[in-house]
């Protein structure tokens, strides 16, 4: 994969020129105003595992509409005393798998609350959250970017963006955290959901980092990559064209650059500029939308892969700085 | 694709050795009663089209737990009096499209039911049946051969099947259709939904055309082919290798190879020796299943497209000898 | 398959620069009075299928130098007195295939006649028609975009094209047809043929439907993709350099958009912007061209399907509209 | 590609245990008989290089019911008095491109006639020779393979093998050329033709080099492999089914394996194990079909390259070793 | 990828029936008392990174003939006193990269010392340490599966095998270990370093941790696989057939296979029936060659992923036991 | 592959924009001088083929550091007295294989001397020379590019580019030889092998060949191909992303455009517009940076295959009026 996008001296003030959707903040406000209504407090049980220095808390807290959502929460199994806490959520497809799976921000001092992903985690790493989808939203393409696409309301985004949130509203309430040092993380549609937390809670999250995110600029994504997740929404519009504008309104809704808008807290992004699955405009798009303390890494030579551990290694630093 | 399966002489004599899974019957006998406990009578509306010689309508009837199914009604627009009718499944990925998209038996005299697929016509031909999931059934592979796939109970395709079965029930009862002769029909997917209804309702089915059937003999499909849809098992399995069982236990529940043992109407079906997407083992162990008049049609040099319109021909044919 | 062409707002005023090439008129006018004295009356069969609907005949008539051309005719078998004609064209690769293939204009109260493709047939669907080449016209690329193409005279496209022109003949009369509403129509290669007839005896055209058209601003074309068929063309001047200029020049003579300007009747065309097959700067390049009351569909998220069956719908109202 | 066929222990043994078809000599000496009645002498014609070592004429020759046929005469320009005569053939697609492409047999002291290959070479070296086809022998996939596929007589590979036939007795009345010592020599495409020509003139021909035969027990090939060109025949079977016992007939016609029982020269054949484009169980059974001092180099690691320039320096060896 | 080794009850009683290389214990033996002569004791350099949890050191310890090679040695930073030590290596391409990509035996409360792969690290993680080689050791397909490989003295696998033997005499050396409690431990490469090492210092190997392993039963391998790394010895002896016999006998050098014979403590094996990259009949014949305790994971759907974290928590459990 | 570099009339213009690197000419002409300091005279021996027109000696001369290089000098058996002579580069991956691969340039009345590629010849076409690395220069991605690429001094291309300037000089020191007549000449690799040795020892060359050669306006061409094997170089910067700057100075060493700069004799190039291996644009650089006669043939549709015999031929003539 070459360069593919806009060359990096524009992508550095590529600006979406698309406001919000209209009743946009309505929207993401009554519904996380549901959730909260039918919140419960989340669960935890002691899970073992062969990890001497990790101590393993399976969660189950309530997400959209008061739906139970799982996660671990790893914890220094040494540390006494609060702790600063990661929020991380995951890359598209992948649930939370095992504990084993999760071990840098515990192994950086931190709680980790590592949500799973609704009805995710049946393609590279197993999950344990269903998505009960009461609506029965519609014929999609395989996939979860056009699951109820029809309406903001009924798209399984909307779900999983709210899942989201109260996965940083449940961290502040967690035993031994510290919820004055509150990261949301993640990558591709981990970064995406990082994003749309630190915009819908801002007041809640201390730093924010986002790799190579998803849903950003998704208007102009569809257009200019073969790669899925993104076809799946050009073959959905394949076979229902005139369901386009619907479609293409409805994404609109959980696309990540609007949420970056509210975001007031530190951000680091990465970007990665031959990357055919989160094209680079759309990582700009929304990095040049926050208007917070912010710096973006870019990986000149990298895919999707987005410059795995070296942007894990400097983001942690930039985390700590931004924390103590 | 070259020949990759057995050998033609060996797969006129291969048979399924596992028996259906213990319950089999009670499962299916219970969820088809509670689908007609909560069936509703089928409504009809007209649609316009530009084709003159079929009156179409937009027919909604009730499927699995008395959920709506969409459905296409053609017929010859001057027909009078009651027509033999044929009700059609849809090949996986596909939805009913449009009304022009299914001409065939309306050209041969027939009433024509072209059911929907619940969930599925976001892939290559658009659809309007939602599939409603109270339950929630739990992380999937993109696509619907996991979707639910823990238990018999929560699996998408009990109530595909369903409403399939529901599909044969409702064409009994729709004006100007002479019930004594109906077809069930179908290619891949849709061929097996024709073989489960025809096992499930074979009081009411008088033939029964079935284009290189999926899911027959899943178990050792899945180990013989790296295509879709069949991979997607292989990868939920990846991600989710301690399910195994479950999942291979449940997919045996809808194995068509069971129902194709209660066929009592004269069956034709098509097997294609370079079907890599359906292999022709499972074909087989189908055909070989049924205790009926039967024949099968053997295309050596064809992959998944499985004799097309030479097929069409000849089970139009096959169905008109046996319905006259 | 991304957009990969030209923006749509550049397609909407895309014009070829390119005169016809010298000569063009005498060199068609000269073929086409040719085969006018070698062509014999048409000779029809019935022929028996299981579609109760639908009366059909076996074709032949005589198309370029007087050669032997198949065709189905297919009627509604209800219907008396002279019908609307739709002469069909098919796409590359294909042959007239079975009578069951072609129901869509019948079912739309039309007389249809479908014209086999010389020489084509062997790919994905049969044909019946051979393409005597008494030239012998010198080395080809694999397929038929380079058969004689050394030059005009000798090359395939003008035995083909002459063939499509002659069917329009033929259609005119064949009895029970109503050679005063007359549609050419196809997708693709068949568009393209479409076009040329359209082009090519005007005064006997009433409606031309032309999906997605093969051969438009063919220079253009070979430089901007690398599918077949247009990549035939490539690899033969790759195998030929020599032979470059030659080769453009009498691809020039059956380029659709020379066509497209000699067009008087009302004509519905569709492009797809992911369609790397046939580029959409061709397909607007000869709507440009075209002269009369015209429609172009476009399809943004389309590959070379090109709207399929969304197409038919609307290009079946558009042609009842013009020929009532 | 792995090893795919069958091992080499049974390759040793593998015999074709259909006989050749009825008729299969009338067919050949009645087609060789109708060339050499049409037959002119050969005309050749001195063509400048840049090659001062080598003397380049242009012949044309007569092959297939007369029709002209090009190839060049390369010699070292050095020799005086005559010299042996290399023949040789070209593989699938190619045509005799440029005199410099030919320069092992003349390095290595022969007279060097290659034939051009009609029709070919207009996909990766160029041709000069049509393949005029009076009888318009019908729909073929593209390729030649299934060119006038239905009958004997109308099949490409005839007219092209008659052409090598006669390309050899050319040979022998070549200026400068010592008749007693001619080689027949070719790769793939090119190796079959060595085979056929070797098995129609036998009396003509001193040694036999024949790397990777195409043409080799067709009707097993065409079930074992996906690869081009012998999937020319499957796809034309697919849109044909009902044309397969024909076309296996005709291909029979060709089979090398038949010519190779012929051979009464020494020859020597090479074979890849891993050659998925002509697998090896063909190349033995025409390797054990012949009844003459032969040697076979087995090449374990290769596709189809087949040994390249080793099995060319093997074959000089057992060639100069056979007719000194 | 399907199943395409031999079948699970095959795989469990396949043995490698070649015997080892005539000399291997004599050549391993001499080639490890000349790094020990050479060996220097290893140095350890503090590196800062984000990670509280973790104190990282950066190894430079002397492997084949005294060569320097780098590697990570990670501690829980809250630990006092000497920890069991494991000892990793890493996947074909791969480099050490950065301390943070090793966390899982740290946090399982392990000194975990992980090698550098000389001369790799260019691929998909970074690597750090070079491979001197003054023999200048020949031409070989780009990777390192044919570097030197024309005799076992020049092969590099012959450095980098004894680099992993030197890395678990390392490993007792160190401060703060408990040698008496030491794992091996890799993935493919890693998988067949952590056998080979364990096989060639028995005496310090308390526990083996080898998924999916590389180099088991070489001479099957490269002729049922068509992926790389496997594919490099096919491509070299395409490009050097003469070299056949000689770089067969050199890989059997390095066989893992031989070594397993040697293993003295308790092994755990993965194995993934759908893994083309490492065929499972390698990876039984190793397992069924240890006369040790030992368990073997089946993953019957995995390809070269064999497991992942599944198999590493398993892994970790078993050493546990195997250690306390 | 269709167009993808700049269109032809801006890649007529094109230049580059970047001198050349600081202390280019020390490092290239100290590099030189160590090479000659350790020269020793070339040593030839006879070689056996079944050429009798060709004259055959295995030649190693000493090449950077003194280190034996092997080559070929095929000579015209019947030539006497001085001979031109041509110096051959090989293409990336092979090596100088047979003597029987190398027939052109005797054909053509030249003494020729094939320079063997020092590592390479594992891939496509064997060698037998060695790479001795005594700096051990790091790790690197599997392939050439980026082997020793930290500094210029441990770079693979040094020793290469050295080698080549070596062969020049060799050249005019073998017996039969008119030194006074030296053509350097080669594609791909070799084209950019006949540059550097153009550049580097311009007195003694008297015309260049090179054939869409590598290695040029490197930096461009790492952005815009995601072909191999410049490719190697992206996916070494995806590893170690902070060693980009080092390695791209790195590749500026041997970029050929910086020695193109110093050509001095008459030179042929080629170009092919649709060639991703070696895009157009750094063959236009490299051209347009000659100052010297000049030629270039430019092949709109060919890929990396350039031109192949066709500019074998036109390059012949050209050298063949500039040595006369």
């Amino acid at each position: 994969m070459a360069l593919f996008d806009f060359p990096l001296h524009e992508l550095r003030t590529y600006h979406l020129d698309r406001p919000e959707p209209a009743g946009f903040d309505d929207f993401w406000s009554g519904t996380l105003a549901s959730a909260r209504r039918a919140a419960l407090p989340p669960k935890l049980a002691e899970v073992g595992t062969p990890l001497k220095g990790v101590t393993t808390r399976d969660v189950t807290f309530t997400g959209y509409a008061g739906q139970p959502i799982r996660a671990w929460l790893n914890r220094p199994s040494t540390a006494d005393g609060p702790l600063p806490v990661a929020v991380e959520f995951i890359g598209y497809g992948g649930g939370r798998g095992l504990p084993i799976d999760w071990l840098t921000w515990t192994s950086a001092g931190y709680a980790h609350l590592v949500m799973d992903t609704r009805g995710q985690g049946g393609g590279w790493r197993g999950g344990d959250t269903p998505d009960p989808d009461d609506h029965g939203a519609g014929p999609s393409t395989p996939g979860f970017l056009t699951r109820g696409v029809l309406a903001p309301e009924t798209f399984y985004y909307r779900r999983l963006i709210t899942d989201a949130a109260r996965a940083v509203e449940t961290a502040t309430e967690l035993p031994g955290v510290d919820a004055s040092r509150l990261v949301v993380t993640g990558k591709s549609q981990g970064g995406a959901l990082a994003l749309a937390a630190a915009g819908l809670v801002p007041e809640l999250v201390s730093a924010v980092v986002a790799g190579v995110p998803f849903l950003c600029d998704i208007q102009r994504a569809v257009t200019i990559t073969d790669s899925f997740p993104y076809a799946e929404v050009v073959r959905f519009l394949r076979a229902n064209p005139q369901l386009a504008q619907r479609t293409l309104d409805t994404l609109d809704h959980v696309d990540a650059v609007h949420f970056a808008r509210r975001i007031t807290a530190p951000s680091i992004l990465s970007a990665a500029l031959m990357d055919d699955v989160c094209p680079p405009s759309g990582v700009f798009a929304a990095y040049n939308a926050i208007d917070a303390q912010k710096e973006i890494e870019v990986y000149p030579w990298d895919d999707h892969a987005g410059g795995r551990s070296f942007f894990d290694t400097t983001a942690l630093e930039f985390v700590e700085d931004r924390l103590s």
